[in-house]
């Protein structure tokens, strides 16, 4: 039961998508399913599922369909999947996903080597599914999130200016995203960056911010979230065990580990609904689903009476 | 050359310390004063070069008076080392070190399993030494510095009450302590609780308040700097690697590693005067003196052109 008087916070889970986008091997689709569902168990309201990419770019999401079905099966979960295009869009509505993020890149070499598109071509493809999505019946509308990628830096080509930024993020408001996130693609933020970034793009366009998708390449991810927290986003992107990354970042470029981010909110007494001893038996079942994989994360490795004693001291 | 118009923050690096102290090799004499060499070459500016501990409780570091006589004809160097009582620091004075850090736990149980008395006792020892020291001449007076251990959390007693680490902040102050820094020695603080008890504390004592000694076994390590540093503290101890941690915190509880926290302060344009290649190379020079050893830390796995792009378009 959450409790009104607490801060809360919204962990999404993208391991499904991320992390598997970048494993080495494969996972079989009844472990997905199994996955899923201990991560739902433990108390996740939202999972990105997977990609409604091509088959070919994304051979490992070829069962996307099915996974979804599953997954829309569970009570009270939202559904999330990603489209790189608008045909994955139209798929991901098909396939009646709740929310659906649409990437656009800040950095125009990124866009191109990650969807092989100019960043306004992206933001074209937003509207149009935008568009797709407010000829359906109400209640069969999915929100659309635009994903602000190479937000805070790019492996290409470095620094990326924050005006760029607030100008993609104006641009995603006005071709009708209901949401938006600002993502460390490359992890290279910092946090006085991350809470500048997410005052001057809330100033643009509102609680349309409403996200962050952390990486922890440079060992900041953590602290990049609670700048992102104290600087009023309230949703999150993590993976278990810090699974995934980029494919075009390389080097350790992992996701920030749901298990330390939920511990963290634990300790600063912010709600987040899941459980961290049913999360890390998650992590149990990864591990098994993907044997080889490396796991990454702090919390794991902690004596169980060193977690989180300051959240139940508070 | 130090920008006037920049924040600054000192680096004290303690891995000759805390580092050795941990580490399951021996390093031998030689190893130890090439490593330090390194170091100060990369530009810290003060190294924990050792304990003055009980031949029998800190075999590896029986050569503690060469190590001194070492560092200290490193220009510019502050050649700082622990007492972990006062006989300690008696020889530390011998010695003729810039700085003694003597540890006084907050928690009881701590203080008791670390250096076998109650934490009053320590305190008296520390007003001792600082009797001793003032009976020298003036320009051969070392800083006295109270490390405050247990400050975030225990391991034996779990949640430590903050109103007690400000009651034993005065009892340093009272007891003549030049300085003194809240360590997280069991690796269990997060950002809002460092804040929070740095301003306390800076309240109880004003500056006498100076440092932190943080340790990363929650993965917050980084983060509690990042807090610290915006609450006001400008003295962060590390170590390279991230090696060491505290013989009564189980589980992975090293340092902050030193090359990360001078790359964030990097990205976050605060001056140090460290050169962050210049401390990956002594990096490698840790890595040859103790084969076998687990090195930590995200920087050093980061491909150059990631590293602090912000701090080098700042």
């Amino acid at each position: 039961m959450v409790d009104a008087t607490r801060e809360t916070a919204l962990v999404s889970e993208v391991g499904p998508r991320d992390g598997l986008q970048m494993a080495a091997g494969r996972m079989a689709t009844a472990d997905k399913l199994a996955w899923i569902d201990a991560l739902a168990a433990a108390g996740l309201r939202e999972i990105e599922v997977g990609a409604f990419g091509p088959a070919k770019a994304l051979p490992m999401m070829a069962d996307i369909e099915a996974v979804v079905a599953h997954a829309l099966a569970i009570p009270g979960l939202t559904v999330a999947a990603l489209a790189p295009n608008l045909k994955g869009g139209e798929r991901a509505l098909a396939a009646g996903v709740h929310k659906i993020t649409l990437p656009v890149s800040v950095s125009r070499s990124h866009s191109t080597a990650n969807v092989n598109k100019p960043p306004e071509a992206a933001v074209a493809e937003l509207a149009a599914l935008r568009r797709l999505c407010d000829a359906r019946p109400e209640g069969a509308r999915p929100a659309i999130e635009g994903g602000l990628s190479t937000a805070f830096g790019c492996t290409i080509e470095g620094a990326v200016a924050e005006d760029a930024v607030v100008r993609l993020a104006a641009m995603l408001a006005e071709a009708g995203a209901d949401a938006m996130g600002l993502a460390d693609t490359a992890g290279m933020a910092h946090p006085r960056q991350v809470a500048r970034l997410v005052a001057r793009v809330s100033a643009e366009v509102g609680p349309l911010l409403d996200g962050v998708h952390l990486h922890n390449a440079n060992g900041l991810g953590l602290a990049n979230a609670c700048a992102a927290f104290e600087a009023g986003v309230r949703t999150f992107d993590a993976s278990l065990a810090g699974l995934g990354g980029c494919p075009f970042a390389p080097g350790p470029s992992g996701n920030i580990a749901t298990e330390d981010l939920v511990h963290l909110f634990d300790l600063m007494g912010v709600e987040t609904g899941v459980d961290l001893e049913k999360l890390l038996a998650a992590r149990d079942v990864l591990a098994r689903a993907l044997p080889g994989e490396p796991l990454h994360g702090a919390v794991a490795a902690l004596p169980p009476k060193l977690r989180a004693v300051s959240g139940r001291a508070a």
